[in-house]
């Protein structure tokens, strides 16, 4: 799966970065969506020098150190992309680690929304090459200019408590959770859930509420017409329609790349929990439900997603550098992938394992592994102390395909016995008829000359298509 | 470089494993060589719920606590590898960080002497596979029970202070750097250093410092040599009789799979640091020096060490579940082969940078980028906002070996312009004659039909082997 990314992030030209887990804690700022409790929602400790680190929550912040501290040698834009853990005080639960995978890729030093239409074309093209169908998955767009533009708008009919910004924001955020009826009481007076807990209100007047609601309830059938229908929301907000002509570039650099609606639409709804976005965001979530283990119905929602952070590098120069990236929840489109069948998790286990019938052969024996492995067989020799029964029920236990075995019979006849663990296996599996015939013909136990080892065990293994 | 270990790791059958870099600090246990500073020398703070955590400072730790909780689930002899990084508290300098990824491979439910003898046999393999030839890397091993066996003969020869032991093992560890003299001192009243430092010595009698030189000393032809040797040093001990039986399993194994002194040698001054061995422990030294970019001679000593830990798995479980293995440090190995020239470090940058010449034309540049993706080729569309000729620079600086340029006057021919940025360079290497000759008689500019454009990129990338 890590390779089907990378490959698409290099066919854009993207290049592979390191960089460490730990930063200190003023690199990383503090961005997160819950950043209101005391430890901004990173697992921070002192080191020996008594200087506060913490571990990384998430790629962009250490990148944008990165390129800060080595400005002078970097051509610019810097495109790289990065696959690694990161960290989040979280209560562990389903789809939520304290630690998981991102799998990123960035342009920094770009202020052109071609850059940001880009990442919505490798996230498309990154999320077809692992499989996921056209129309199993879609692009949202929005820019954090029009939400600013929303805003502005609000403010211009009528006052706003100076702390309300935010929960506005999240109260847009939760749209898709609460519906539209949900978002209304979150703005006004506050909201009952079904178990009965309430969250406080914002309180706004109903003009102020209309506005937002209208906002979100933007509709139309084409990227540009939505385009037109935001315009008219933002009103005379000036960053609110500088929000929507980043839009309408994105639009246009997508239609100049073939990405239409089928996988790329502009929501209004979407704001991306992160703090440090400062214009278009983006995130593709997956449209088809998943029945997992437990028969539970489960949505994969987003599963990638990001957006521009142009002020992230000043932060450390002073000198405004561009950016504009986008990332992979690896273990959440793991899990998707895993449920829809598109991941083979076996194909690495050993296919052969040489047993030890005699403990006396061992030398034997670790010829006869040194052989297959030479011949490119990946092989284990059996290092336990258990009999000849367990070590056959050990072998099917570890995924084998083969156990060669010789005593002292064997080797005195100059011969190996070679058994095949999968035919009562593969012959209970559905497949056409004529591979069962063949399947049913093959003889599950045999010997064959020493010298004739290696070709015998790649014979039984090309039965099921391994080597 | 990590594809290359893997392939060896798995031809011997191990299977991959991920664990999380955050433990619980109880988990982790106090094992590292500096274990005496409060922290024991881990990075660890106190989660959401006050309890203390901790990042991983090896991969066998965490292993262990994987097995003891699947316990029931897991075929043994378990054989996992894993990948990834570890931390340790450290003033950082050159070949110390604080976080370095361990590649590690280990066996868990084994005693055999045969799966020690397997790590050794892998880690040459695996060096072999990244380039290092034989004779350029040697791997030691010993046996903590030996050594035990020499503490017994010691204490045998007279009274030892109760602390002593951890700091006879630390002077022996030390016979590298300081030699038997230096040993003798430390064992003795204590040893100045060149830089006028002095460290207190263990105080031992002048006999019973002749059982450590003793054993020091001990040199012979072969592997079953030096154990006979070794037997007379340890004298009565039982533990340390076990040791050196261990250590002739442990040659008897190499011989039968055909792993002689040139690859594998018996080394009484090996200790490794980590306070959870129990039994055999062995280490890869490169044997060759580095000449580093600043001038500088090093040595990579060791890069590749591991040992048996059969009291790991006992701590959560009750249950004796005996292991061993081995790891790779990672960013050490990276060095060395980078100095010898055997990593290519470039060889994911994108080939093709598609400069925009003219900005109205972008939908043309946009088909033109797609086009040779689809076809394969990696490609970047400049996306910052820079004239031709920084275009040109920024695509040299990158690592592009192809720039396609359309103007308006290309356009209109349906032609496409493409130039080659690493004709120059690569006619002031040393190449043959006759690549020479050919090189100089490729054009470094030149126009196609637009329709012939993927055929002819792709031959200017063929000048270079790529693609």
């Amino acid at each position: 799966m890590i390779a089907r990314i990378r490959e698409v992030y290099e066919r854009y030209g993207y290049v592979p970065l390191e960089t460490p887990a730990l930063e200190y804690v003023d690199v990383l700022g503090k961005y997160l969506p819950d950043a209101d409790r005391p430890d901004g929602g990173i697992f921070a400790m002192r080191d020996e020098d008594d200087e506060w680190i913490a571990l990384r929550y998430d790629l962009t912040a250490p990148l944008s150190r990165f390129v800060a501290m080595n400005l002078q040698d970097l051509p610019l834009p810097f495109r790289r992309y990065q696959v690694g853990p990161v960290y989040r005080v979280e209560k562990p639960g389903p789809d939520r680690f304290r630690e998981f995978y991102q799998f990123d890729f960035d342009s920094v030093g770009t202020a052109s929304m071609l850059a940001d239409a880009e990442c919505c074309m490798v996230m498309c093209d990154t999320l077809e090459a692992l499989g996921i169908s056209r129309g199993d998955y879609i692009v949202h767009v929005n820019d954090r200019k029009v939400l600013s533009g929303v805003l502005e708008h609000v403010t211009a009919c009528g006052e706003v408590p100076s702390e309300a910004s935010l929960q506005i924001l999240r109260s847009i955020d939760k749209f898709d959770r609460v519906g539209l009826d949900g978002v209304k009481e979150l703005l006004g007076p506050g909201r009952r859930d079904e178990s009965g807990d309430f969250t406080r209100g914002v309180g706004l007047a109903s003009g102020q509420i209309d506005v937002v609601l209208r906002y979100l309830s933007v509709r139309a059938d084409s990227r540009s017409a939505v385009c037109n229908e935001l315009d008219k929301v933002v009103g005379d907000s000036r960053v609110g329609r500088e929000g929507v002509d980043e839009l309408r570039e994105i639009d246009e650099a997508l239609l100049g790349a073939g990405y239409a609606e089928d996988r790329v639409v502009i929501d209004p709804t979407v704001v991306r929990g992160l703090a440090y976005y400062t214009g278009p965001v983006f995130e593709a979530v997956l449209t088809f439900d998943i029945v997992d283990d437990k028969g539970v119905t489960r949505q994969f929602s987003s599963v990638f997603g990001g957006g521009r952070y142009d002020d992230l590098v000043e932060r450390f120069t002073g000198q405004k550098i561009p950016a504009t990236g986008s990332s992979i929840g690896v273990d959440r489109l793991l899990a998707a992938l895993r449920t829809l069948g598109k991941i083979d998790v076996d194909d690495t286990t050993a296919a052969v394992l040489v047993t030890r019938l005699d403990k006396n052969l061992t030398g034997e024996y670790q010829r006869i592994a040194a052989e297959l492995r030479s011949a490119g067989v990946n092989t284990e020799l059996y290092l336990g102390t258990q009999g000849i029964g367990r070590q056959f029920k050990y072998a099917s236990a570890s995924g084998k395909t083969v156990c060669v075995v010789v005593g002292s019979d064997e080797l005195n006849k100059q011969e190996v016995s070679i058994k095949d663990l999968r035919l009562g296996e593969e012959l209970s599996k559905e497949v056409g008829a004529d591979r069962k015939k063949w399947l049913e013909e093959q003889p599950a136990q045999f010997s064959v000359p020493r010298t004739e080892l290696v070709e015998a065990v790649k014979k039984v293994l090309a039965r099921y298509w391994i080597g």
